[in-house]
């Protein structure tokens, strides 16, 4: 593998990590400011941006920049922060 | 230039081009099979196809594989192809 390549690879791995990055920073704000995870807007922005993610993501492992388990396992991750930050908003509603 | 930096151009354009081709194929199926385009769902499947792409295109942009200037080209001449269909339908269903 020339050094070319691997900074494309590694260029294309940074610049989906800061697109989910932005996702949980959106989604702290929307929840920062009384958008319920129950609202139907709240639902569409963040199915909106993660299918634009998994396209970015797909369109990478299809490049061959990514590996497709790399790509699979950064956007579990995502969903999982995304769980632990809904948990953390119902946790202190009940309070 | 070199060969692999070129070669990623290529494919990114290639990939992003396929993807143009595959929104055109939906929206002809679409239309022969009697979606309007004045249905909502059918307005919804454009809308998210074209959301799509767009991601993939500014993450080819980003990643420095396609220029700024040909991905709004590759769009624009989307959605160019996009009306060309839109109104050859329409003017089937007026005779």
């Amino acid at each position: 593998m020339t050094d070319e390549s691997m900074s494309y690879r590694e260029k294309a791995y940074a610049l989906l990590q800061a697109d989910a990055e932005k996702i949980i920073q959106l989604i702290r704000v929307q929840m920062d400011h009384l958008t319920m995870p129950q609202c139907p807007v709240y639902e569409e922005v963040l199915d909106t941006q993660m299918f634009g993610l998994s396209r970015e993501i797909d369109f990478a492992v299809r490049l061959g920049l990514v590996e497709a388990k790399d790509g699979k396992a950064l956007l579990d991750r995502l969903e999982r922060e995304l769980s632990a930050l809904h948990e953390a908003v119902a946790k202190k509603r009940v309070r």
